[in-house]
């Protein structure tokens, strides 16, 4: 996707220097475009836990290169011992993301096989290769499986732009590109369809605010912001089309932990009979879980509730406390939605029921 | 209430100099405690339209006031119509709060009969003083009313502390003192009955964050700070035993009209069967409009939400930017909660549902 005009992945290695791995330091955006390079497990872990790079696919991403990260400083003679630990300290670092752990498994279950420490190297970095590569296309697919649902409201607006509540960022920038949520309205956008997106600003850490927003003005995609209150009222208003949202683990049977919110929205949608459709890519369903509320909910700092930074008039950055000496704030990640309240699906091989017989219809080898 | 120890109403007169009228102003709040002085119709319009006083109540005694500081300007022969002129004017600054055009009818009601000028300006003194007085005394009476449906839920959890949870500031920094919302948890607190407040920071504004947490934390109750995007999620948990907030108006057929997002809130309590009560003095209430959807809803600068001010290190204060340059935000003040999803209403009268013959035999002189 597009930077200024120039296109960018969210996370992308050098062929002649494989030691180090790039991703965008989003912690920065939109007021500072800074490019930070990760070369240890460490550095890895660290860029997860504090959200260099969020959002499940760019997390899963990233898991896959902290892997590769983890394989070059594997000791020759405690390979898989090395490896099998690194995955376990990637994946406490976001409890609720499904792609961390679902991508070290699919690092491990490549290694684990492959005859020598050399061997076992190179199948890292081309399995976490195949991981981002895989995230792209599969991004692609939900643009193009999901663009329907756009274009059938479009068709019955008589072309009047379609208006898109989204919630968080699940953009390009929460993947390696195009991103799940977005990827239908950059599919509509390429099809000369309208579109106008309602962006959520997702308290406390901005996602909406800070990332979809400026992703969708990089993009020339007509957007505005409001809060995470103003979406029910814009509902009731029959200012919203259509919701569509991104998850960070989904049951087999259909319910959906996404930012927390998430599930609000949802309500409000199933009020008042607006289409409600979440956007994943397959790496993102968990196939053990039968029900959302067993899915592990992260709780991060209250202090990204109580502080926050922005720029002054000056051009620098300033972090200030909104609340008085003292208050304390109790900060939940996610949230889940149960599959009642869900449209529907929109997956890499098609848009499905939320639940567990459709589901596994569409991905039978599970 | 208390501020550091200290009793204060929200506005009030010295008896010995009644040409001014004094308030706090909420905009510095929690890091600055500022009080204000008003002496003109302007100070009183610019005071209620920037949110230097907020909240049904205190919107109500303010502009009760304002009719009276007009009334010193008002021409001896021309004194009605310039009252009648006041009275647009203060209307148009808050134009989804209903005790703005009620505290401005009663004053012109009462000064319109009296024989001179100079009766009319201690009339409507007097009558200034009666709103800012009964606002005080509905709400304390609410929070007798309010107090048992906290009882009931303390006694089923066996004295286990109850959990509430509220949408912006209901507080007594919303009304002259007590507040709505918060008085029936006041009076439990007083009761000896144990209470834990869940308060929603409420974006764009952030009356929780800045004015419930703050005015909670002077009456020592023990509460929580949370992003609004928080409360379906405490609530799917069991996290919260109860939900109270206040109304800006409320038809006479129970539709409520409150803090933009109270309606998201509404649906998650209905969905998680957690009681919903809106607490409200009668001077909130529309007599004539039937339906939520006829109130109208204030539209406020967007720059509300892509700016923020808060508190340095240092102890200044600063206005960051949130959000890249070039994005545009939309913001609405309130929203609509439907009356299906209310279970009560808590008025100084009593309890009674959120429909049109309870409310009417409630209050059946309207």
């Amino acid at each position: 996707m597009n930077i200024n005009g120039k296109h960018y992945r969210t996370i992308w290695t050098s062929p002649d220097h494989r030691q180090t791995v790039y991703i965008i330091d989003q912690r920065h955006l939109p007021h500072q475009f800074v490019i930070e390079e990760l070369t240890t497990l460490e550095n890895t872990i660290t860029a997860i836990k504090d959200m260099h790079v969020r959002g499940a696919g760019l997390i899963g991403a990233t898991a896959g290169f902290g892997m590769y990260l983890a394989s070059l400083a594997a000791s020759d003679h405690t390979f898989d011992e090395d490896m099998n630990r690194a995955g376990k300290r990637l994946c406490q670092s976001r409890p609720t993301a499904k792609n961390l752990g679902w991508a070290v498994d699919r690092i491990l279950m490549a290694t684990g096989t492959a005859p020598s420490p050399t061997a076992k190297r190179e199948i890292a970095y081309q399995t976490a290769q195949e991981i981002a590569d895989e995230d792209a296309d599969f991004c692609r697919r939900i643009g193009q499986n999901g663009v329907s649902i756009i274009e059938q409201i479009s068709k019955a607006k008589n072309g009047q732009p379609v208006n898109i509540l989204t919630h968080c960022n699940a953009g390009w920038l929460a993947f390696v590109d195009h991103g799940s949520a977005t990827a239908p309205i950059y599919a509509a956008r390429d099809a000369g369809i309208g579109v106008h997106i309602w962006v959520d600003e997702t308290r406390p850490w901005n996602q909406g605010a800070k990332l979809t927003a400026w992703e969708l003005q990089q993009e020339k995609i007509p957007n505005t912001l409001i809060t995470d209150n103003a979406g029910g009222h814009l509902m009731q208003r029959g200012d919203v089309d259509l919701v569509i949202v991104g998850t960070d683990r989904t049951t087999h049977t259909g319910d959906v932990a996404n930012k927390i919110g998430t599930y609000l929205k949802a309500l409000a949608a199933h009020d008042n009979n607006i289409p409600f459709y979440v956007a994943l890519p397959s790496s993102t369903f968990d196939w053990e879980l039968d029900k959302g509320k067993d899915i592990p909910i992260e709780k991060r700092a209250g202090s990204e509730i109580t502080r926050i930074t922005g720029l002054k008039d000056d051009g620098s950055l300033e972090t200030v406390r909104l609340v008085a000496e003292g208050t304390q704030a109790e900060n939940y990640s996610f949230d889940v939605t149960p599959a009642r309240l869900i449209t529907g699906l929109i997956t890499e091989r098609g848009i499905v029921k939320a639940e567990r017989e459709a589901i596994h219809r569409l991905f039978p080898e599970h």
